[in-house]
């Protein structure tokens, strides 16, 4: 006994009877790279095969056909005879239809489930093959309408006349279609869908059609017992030109192929399931694709043993069979399908391009071109602008689309917040030297200029985290050193735009390189550290401002506080009394204790009066750290739980995506209602009143010396290196994962020239006492994420194909100068509480360490082996060297954490450049297979290992080919560094 | 071309060859219907198949055949080449195994994959098939050991002597395997995996020996590709003795099957699939009882054949080949196996009890036997008494296990926090009439009692909410109207005790059959509400005792507060007040203000020395409200963060079911800690200094009058017919729910006696002035929970098989007992700040609103359709009459709410029996159908739809046979029900 694809286990393929030239990897859906004309049209009209919609129509008890019902293997009858349901019309068609994946018509629920992969059982499909072996196959059928495709499917031999005319009167019948129709719902009435005759407008109101792209083709499947048959009828026909079939299937598209499977009745479902297994048959690519181009049965049926050579089989009794199989997050590629079939591949561009463009991530990071060295002085910018300069008009004209408005609110937003939170930190931790009125006023300059002239328009800038804290540290240095901090700070900048023109003619970019995610993670992971232990800090701070009076001890837990305003003699100065009482008679009153020489006169209004505060509660203020730390915790939760709706299944996606978007903001209005509902004197912003610079007595313009002296000049040339690595690492590294491959960037990187443009921008925003601005990730991600096109047309169950990014200068532009615009918002932010700040800069901390893999790494120390997820990761580095490699990561953060607090903490950057050594170091503790999956391999131009040596993977052991297909996945944008 | 499986397709089916007689169903766990014998051993020793071990050894490069390594298919010799990695010693044999799941081990990481259901490509099995066809099948071999084994194996014509020899000699190679020792992690050196040649001790420590019952025998496969074979050779051996076959497997267990599958080299990695199909194949409990069974090869591939005919099919390229499908949670029962199998079934137990116990909540109600009427007074009485004096003396003797006494620990520590929280917050209510201290001595009374006399003993009786919430507005009732509330309260319970006798005499727990779920959950939601309403009632409440002081609005954001003690003439009291002053030095020293006539005395004091506190602040305790606040949302946040512990992947499972089992305790001790150490006057706990009532003035007994009219003891009737309703209600939901099938109590329930009971302790508790009690729902649960006993012996991937509780009535006995010790602690209770409390009551409502279906329903309300989770209810009732259902319920909770609200509030009782007569009016609008799903169906013998009319999901349509399975599963206990 032989089986199907028996013969070919040995050597490939079943599919070498389809013409080589017209395969094509048609799921490719990566945009040719031609460049970025901004049309949806890229997806059509390519030389694709047409998406084929596949309905089952199900012959069980059409209304002129109720003798099938009598069969007894129908259960409807049975249920009308109990009288348990008031007798309706059976379903017909039976409902299942596919496009990718298979949806089901719940009809005691009356909707369509939702897409599944669908299953099937063996014998099924080993039935449709015998029934196809022995049935009518056309192929090129000329049929130009139902009627005519009838009657040439029904001229079957061993039909009788009078049985064909009755064949043809049941399939010529008008189906009865179910259309879930949006918006009206029925709360009263039958419980059952509504299943009246489909008429043609109804067809054509589908909302599945609007889910098909134009061009999709239908496939119509009818099977079904019939009680007049006395053998099975089998039919399978490929029209030569699509058409509409009348109302056969749910939706008007042309048909390509017609399936009718029908026979007499048997004990089961058994044509039920012949039906999906065709239909399911009928939705494989592969099978599809063949079925489009073969000339004769036998070529089909090679088609089909193709088809059942690659299915997986499950074992009966081992999984739940009421489980529907979700559709996996991506489609399996189909490079995956017989090599035999890729080998043929004519399509110049998707294969080639495929596995280069994702292998990403895991193997040894492809150089970006931008990224090769000339050589000569300048040569990487002088390249980046010529790149660059280009791509200018097309840069303006290319954010002519209403996606743009909604990237503007949503960057506007998210800019301001930012803005203000790190503004009214760098205040505080400044002493006013920076503020956020200076923020405002820095972003929109740096960040407009940047976008009119960087190499990255897409990326927003932002004072970011490191900068932050290395400002706050040089900040105490210059205080503990008596320095005047503006003019010092601007020779820091003036030396780290040096510094930075220097990277830029050396082409320093480059060693970008070297940044491996360990390093990334080290800097991001102590940033985020630091930004949980300020935030924590500063609300410590605050409760030691608002100190907490305890009961004392001796009077059994009763408290004595207050505090009383005494004059100075018993005859005071009576007079003056008097006229303060006049003017606040309200407040005076309650403060009136009939005293001689004594008031409940708040502290302050007490020593303006000439009095002496006394008593043991005059330095505190009831209510004040308790309430702010309420508001810290609640801005903290809130803005936590809004980001985590945004992945909930609770509300539609639209308000999902803008509570999840404006977390930040949301949390922040809320914190001041709350502070503003109870009125109670928390910490609030400070803004000054008016357009001036936050430290009072200074210009706009800082002094080039100050009270400094001028060797000071000098010597701020090595606060300046620290800053320098520091902003080159932030920027570099944002810059890198802004140009990952999976954006599909079209206009080109330009690290040497963005470099170019933060350094200028340094010596601008020092000068004028600015903060310093680098480029941002979070906030620039987000920016590009605003503008992804997407492609509409997407079957059930798929995801939207991604078209690319709109690469333009406008929204990031008018964005900055909305920020501009908003400096006249001011007044208004002195509003906000600090404590609601603190706990949007929590957020920031804790969102950030959490989006790394060294965090889950290290949860994974807590997890018992048993339960830890099924990462790849685990899959092939031992778990002691995955601990081990955590292991020393902490111990570097522990190292970098005790750096930080010694009075040496300003050299941090320098540490953090010591993580590459470090990095580099561990090549000696681990082999590069376990430095591939834990991190990623630097660069190495002196090893002597082959390319392939480097993608073990694939040959390490054959029993890891089924993870090969994760490593062809297009990653999902991953935000996985740096601090916003 | 015919196809295996093919021609059986219309007619099953293809184990008819089977001996009928032998075929049962082992996979039915549950415990025979003998009796409660307490023994682990119930799981042995029946005439079951045993349980089988498979393990795949790959033939990849044994250290002496290195020559197979050089046929280039492998590629580890290309490895070494490039000297990537250290030349270990290639893995052999290439490890999975099988029980009931797959294990793979995973080479790089060195440790096994997580149990998974395994997938299989169909030409695997085919030519699996093929092979066996043409080989070597020895059944009931009589080899003795490996050397015998392989010697019959290998005399095939085939193969020459020396090759024979050459293969003997590779078979009989020690294998090498990968034990996955515990304990032992190397941080340092070889990245991979122990492989070192295994000695028979090291088999024998293999952890995995555990977990695998007794009597398990091994099943071994052998695949490989050999240079030296000109053609395949295929065996399957069924050994007639099982023996241990040496090192062969990595567990010493006797083998039962050897398959021996080797082959010249082939493209691919065809025998290593091939071996995984023959380990897949033997891993189907259907299969091996027919390989168990068979007696000559067409026996064999029919079972085959079989196999294949279930075998679930997934199409190509639409699912995600790497991911792993976990192991189903419950395994699909094996009645969904070919019916032509079950049929012939004849283990009388497993097919006739299996579905009746497992389709409950689906169908109608299974009628409890000990609640059908006798027709006679207090039969149902007599009869519980009769049932369970049989078991009295069991009923001590089972408590022998040290499983009770971690049950123990568990119940008397929830027990005890139920009495504090419960307790308090009666005591708040009640204005001290009830207490703590009253809580604790009736509990340990009343529960102590019923675990001595009542018919469940495993039951804890708890002053549960609805009671709670009754007596709430009794006592407001009876303080509006001046009554004295003890003996009012005494009356109350006179008359219920006498009304529930009523009802046990009358059999009136037989419609307890009424209450489906639509009105446990209504009573369920509005009790939840009212203990998440009263909760933050609570803290408002505090809020307004403890206000906030805000800032005047005239004075720019300072406050005056303060409060000041001044005496009654300017020439006060001058002698007593130095006296004073000498006794409190400290703290009076900071009130003197130096002033005549006033001083900062808090006002308490001031008051006792006779001044008059004068000020704004003088009412106002500073920032206790906030921190009270803090407290309740912290103790609230931290209970429901450990409880969520309990399903999260970190931590051991011993340690999460710790933290997430005494979540509300540890809640309490932090709540407890915090306030301790910041030391403000929050409100506490009121606790009475010694043993003696909470209300001071009264006596332990109650006086039967008081104050109150003679006339009032009839009065009293009116109320105690509520709380008759209520009681009954609560008593009888819970243990309904208590005695549902899936516990597999043996011993019988007691409704008629636990009402008995209940009723009597009523009367006692009234007359001492204690809290009223009634069996509690969550708590019982868990007391049944922590007494579960479950087989030790489980295959990877599979739940412990559950074998029933161990009831007895000593565990609860001891815990009340401890209970009633606990009065001693009592002193220390009154560090328990309320707000903590009303924290936990807070958590309390929470959990219970959140438990219930309705919760769910009222969720997916706020759901868009394509993203509510796939619920079988889902899938049979249309949305619209989902969210119509759940607007009734709504609709009801909110007229509950109303009527609680009003000034009748009191009779809320009357009102939720009212949910039984709105369900019924139900049926008016919605189908039997719809309400199976939404509901389940009342009781009504008068109805004339046949008993198959009512389980319409088998027959309603033929497409929802998918669903059947999930019906047959045997439920996992819902806490569904009532408020602690």
């Amino acid at each position: 006994m032989k089986l199907p694809g028996q013969e070919e286990f040995e050597a490939p393929s079943a599919s070498e009877n389809v013409p080589a030239g017209q395969l094509d990897i048609s799921l490719s859906t990566g945009p040719s790279p031609e460049g970025p004309s901004d049309t949806g049209s890229r997806e059509l009209g390519v030389p694709k095969d047409p998406l084929l919609f596949i309905q089952l129509n199900e012959l069980l008890g059409w209304p002129q056909a109720l003798e099938w019902r009598e069969t007894g293997s129908s259960s409807w009858s049975l249920l009308l005879d109990l009288g348990v349901m008031p007798p309706i019309t059976p379903p017909t068609p039976f409902p299942h239809r596919w496009v990718l994946f298979e949806e089901k018509l719940e009809m005691g629920a009356g909707r369509w489930s939702a897409p599944h992969v669908p299953t099937l059982v063996l014998p099924s499909l080993q039935k449709l093959r015998s029934l196809l072996a022995k049935g009518l196959i056309l192929l090129d059928c000329p049929a130009q309408s139902l009627l005519e495709l009838i009657e040439q499917v029904t001229r079957v031999e061993s039909l009788s006349p009078e049985l064909r005319g009755q064949l043809q009167a049941l399939l010529l019948q008008r189906p009865q279609h179910y259309i879930q129709t949006t918006g009206t719902r029925r709360w009263w009435g039958s419980a059952h869908p509504r299943e009246t005759s489909l008429d043609e407008k109804e067809q054509h109101q589908n909302p599945l059609r609007k889910k098909l792209p134009p061009g999709t083709e239908a496939g119509a499947v009818l099977a079904g017992e019939l009680g007049f048959l006395s053998q099975p009828l089998g039919a399978f026909v490929r029209l030569r030109d699509p058409v509409v079939l009348g109302t056969l299937t749910e939706v008007p598209l042309p048909s390509r192929f017609f399936c009718l499977l029908l026979g007499p009745p048997v004990l089961g479902r058994g044509y039920h399931e012949l039906g999906r297994a065709a239909a399911v048959l009928l939705s494989d690519l592969q099978f599809q694709r063949s079925a489009r181009r073969v000339s004769n049965v036998h070529d089909l049926l090679t088609a089909l043993d193709a088809f059942l050579k690659e299915a997986t089989v499950l074992p009966p009794g081992r999984w739940d069979l009421t489980a529907r199989i979700p559709p996996p997050k991506y489609l399996p590629s189909q490079h995956k399908r017989p090599l035999s079939q890729l080998r043929k591949v004519k399509d110049p561009s998707a294969p080639q391009g495929a596995p280069a463009e994702d292998r990403r991530g895991h193997g040894p990071p492809p150089p970006n071109p931008e990224l090769l060295r000339t050589g000569r002085l300048f040569g990487g910018l002088v390249q980046d602008v010529r790149r660059k300069a280009l791509w200018y008009p097309s840069d303006f004209l290319d954010a002519l689309h209403p996606q743009c408005f909604s990237a503007i609110l949503y960057i506007y937003l998210a800019t301001v917040t930012n803005a203000i939170t790190f503004g009214g930190l760098l205040g505080d931790a400044t002493d006013g030297a920076q503020g956020v009125l200076e923020n405002f006023l820095g972003t929109a300059v740096a960040g407009a200029a940047f976008c009119l002239l960087a190499g990255q328009p897409l990326t927003i800038l932002s004072s970011t985290g490191p900068v932050l804290v290395f400002e706050r540290l040089l900040f105490s240095f210059s205080r503990d050193y008596g320095l005047d901090y503006l003019p010092f700070r601007l020779w820091v900048g003036i030396w780290v735009s040096t510094f930075c023109l220097v990277l830029v003619a050396t082409e320093a970019s480059v060693l970008v390189r070297y940044f491996t995610r360990f390093t990334e993670e080290g800097f991001c992971a102590l940033i985020s550290l630091i930004f949980i232990y300020d935030a924590v800090g500063k609300m410590l701070s605050l409760a030691h401002a608002y100190p907490i009076q305890r009961p004392g001890p001796g009077l059994a837990g009763s408290i004595a506080y207050g505090c009383l305003c005494e004059f100075p003699g018993p005859g005071g100065n009576e007079s003056q009394w008097t006229k303060t009482r006049l003017k606040d008679t309200d407040n005076i009153l309650s403060m009136d204790l009939g005293l001689v020489n004594a008031s409940l006169l708040p502290p302050s209004e007490c020593a303006q009066l000439g009095g002496h505060p006394r008593g043991p509660s005059c330095h505190t203020v009831p209510d004040i750290a308790f309430f702010s730390l309420l508001l810290f915790l609640i801005s903290f939760l809130f803005a936590v739980a809004l980001k985590h709706i945004k992945t909930s299944r609770f509300f539609p996606s639209v308000v999902r995506k803008v509570l999840g978007d404006f977390n930040s903001v949301l949390a922040i209005l809320l914190g001041c209602g709350l502070d503003a509902f109870l009125g109670l004197a928390t910490p609030k912003l400070m803004v000054p009143r008016e357009f001036k610079p936050t430290l009072s007595g200074r210009n706009w313009l800082v002094s080039p010396f100050g009270a400094n002296p001028w060797w000071l000049s000098l010597a701020a040339a090595l606060p300046a290196l620290l800053l320098s690595i520091l902003i080159f690492m932030d920027q570099q590294i944002t810059a890198v994962i802004l140009n990952r491959t999976e954006y599909q960037l079209q206009k080109g990187a330009g690290f040497h020239l963005d470099l170019f443009c933060v350094a200028m921008l340094i010596l601008l925003t020092s000068a004028l006492g600015l903060p310093w601005y680098v480029s941002a990730t979070v906030i620039s991600l987000a920016h590009m994420d605003s503008l992804r096109r997407e492609s509409k047309a997407c079957a059930p169950g798929e995801h939207p194909p991604f078209l690319g990014i709109r690469e333009q200068r406008l929204t990031g532009l008018v964005v900055f100068i909305l920020t501009g615009v908003s400096i006249f918002l001011a007044p208004i932010l002195k509003f906000i509480p600090m404590p609601v700040l603190y706990g949007i800069f929590l957020y920031m901390g804790v969102a950030a360490l959490s989006s790394i893999q060294f965090t889950k790494r290290v949860q994974l120390l807590l997890m018992p082996a048993k339960h830890q997820p099924d990462l790849l990761l685990l899959r092939h580095v031992p778990l002691s060297r995955v601990h081990l490699f955590t292991a020393i990561q902490l111990a570097c953060l522990g190292l970098l954490w005790t750096i930080k607090s010694t009075p040496a903490a300003i050299i941090f950057p320098l540490m953090l450049l010591g993580l590459v050594g470090v990095r580099k170091a561990l090549e000696w503790i681990f082999s590069p297979q376990e430095l591939l999956w834990l991190d990623q391999l630097m660069p190495e131009g002196e090893r002597s290992i082959p390319e392939k040596g480097l993608e073990p993977e694939h040959s390490l052991s054959g029993s890891d080919s089924e993870d090969s297909d994760l490593m062809y996945q297009p990653k999902a944008p991953e935000i996985n560094i740096s601090v916003n």
